[in-house]
C-alpha cells in the first residue's frame, strides 16, 4: 500500500460499463514526510476521500475487492482516509 | 489506473490466438499536466481510442476483463477515454 | 520479496471494512547492507513486528493470505521478522 | 504489454518441472523508436520467436495462459511477432 | 523472469508458518553482461540454488506455484539454475 494525496479527478463519459459511477481520482504518491513522488496515477475511491486529503491506496488485483461490480477493471483503490502519518522511527 | 495518450499501434500477423482481432495500441504514459513520462507501454483496446486522444489505462490482472476472449494474454488494456483531467489541488 | 525496516505506522479511523484491526505499518525498503533505497511503503502485519525491527514483506496479490478477512484489499504483508542477513557472496 | 527485442536465450539444465521445453529467450525493452532501455528480462515463447526479432510480451500473472503446462512458474511471455511499430502521433 | 545471482541469505526464526522450511535467498538482479543492476532481492528457493550460482526468479502471483504449502505468502522464487547466458544478439 502506498500513500498519497488526493490532488484531482479524471472526467471520462467513455468508460467500461462496470466502471460507471466509480470516482476516478487522481492521486499524487507522497513519501513519509508528506513530500511529492513520482508522477500521480489514478485511483478508484469507494471511501469518498475529499480533494486534498491524505489516502492509503493499493495497486494489486485485490484493488477490485472494495468495487461494488465483481468485474470492473480497476488496478487501484482508496482502502482508507489517514489521520496522521507517523514515522518516529525514521532515520534523520 | 494510469493516464496517457495514444501515440500509434503495433502491426502483428503472429500474434497469440486469443488475441485476434484486438487493437494493440502504443500508449504514451502522461503525468497530470500532460507532460510525456517515461516510456511508451503497449495497451489493448476495446474502447475505440482514437489516435492522438487521452485515455486511462490498466496494467493489472484486471486487464483481462474487458475482453472477449476469456483466456487472452493481455497485461494492459484502455477503460476510460479522458474528457478531462482536473488537477486543481495540485501543488504548484 | 524485499527487506525492509518498521519505521512509523498509519493511523485512520476511515478504513476499508475487511481492514477493522489490521496494523498499517510504514515500512522503509533497505538494502543487503541494511541502506535505505526509495520511499517508504505501507505494508499490514500480523507478526506482531516492533518499530525499528528489520523484516521481510511481500507485495502481490499472496499478501492477502496471512490476513484474517478473506477479502482484505491489502497488497503489501509483513512475512516474516529478520534475525540476520547475510550477504556474504555480494560483491564488495 | 512492452516492446521488446530477442538478443539471446538462457540455458539451464536445472529447471522447474513445469518449465522443460519452455524456451526462455533474452528480450530487451525498446522504447517506440526502437531503442534499448532499461536491462533485458526473460521471457518464455510458444510463438516461435526468432533471434534478432521484434515482439510484443506480457508481464503480469496471465503471462502463464499461452503455456502447454497449467502451473508453470512463468511471469512473462512473448505473445505476438511484431511487423511493424506505428507511433506517428508521438509528440517529436 | 529476471537474471540474478545468490549472494546470501535471510534468518529470520519468526516467519509465516506456512513459509517454515522455505529457504529464503538474497538474489542480486543482473543485467545479460552479468553485472548488477538495481537492490538485492529475497526469493524462494526449491531447486536447491547454491550460494554464487546464477539463477532465473520470476516475481509475480505465480511464484507461489513452486513452493510446497498451498498458501504460501511469496512472491518471488528461483525457477531454474543458469548454465549459459548467450546474448550474442546484444547490440555492442
Amino acid at each position: 500500500m502506498f500513500l498519497g494525496k488526493v490532488i484531482g479527478n479524471i472526467w471520462a463519459t467513455k468508460k467500461y460499463p462496470t466502471l460507471t459511477g466509480v470516482a476516478l481520482l487522481l492521486v499524487q504518491p507522497l513519501n513519509s514526510d508528506g513530500d511529492e513522488t513520482g508522477s500521480p496515477i489514478i485511483a478508484a475511491d469507494t471511501m469518498g476521500a475529499g480533494r486534498g486529503e491524505k489516502v492509503v491506496y493499493i495497486t494489486a488485483s485485490e484493488a477490485v475487492i472494495p468495487l461494488p461490480a465483481d468485474h470492473a477493471p480497476v488496478d487501484a483503490t482508496i482502502v482508507a482516509i489517514v489521520d496522521y502519518v507517523n514515522n518516529e522511527y525514521k532515520e534523520k
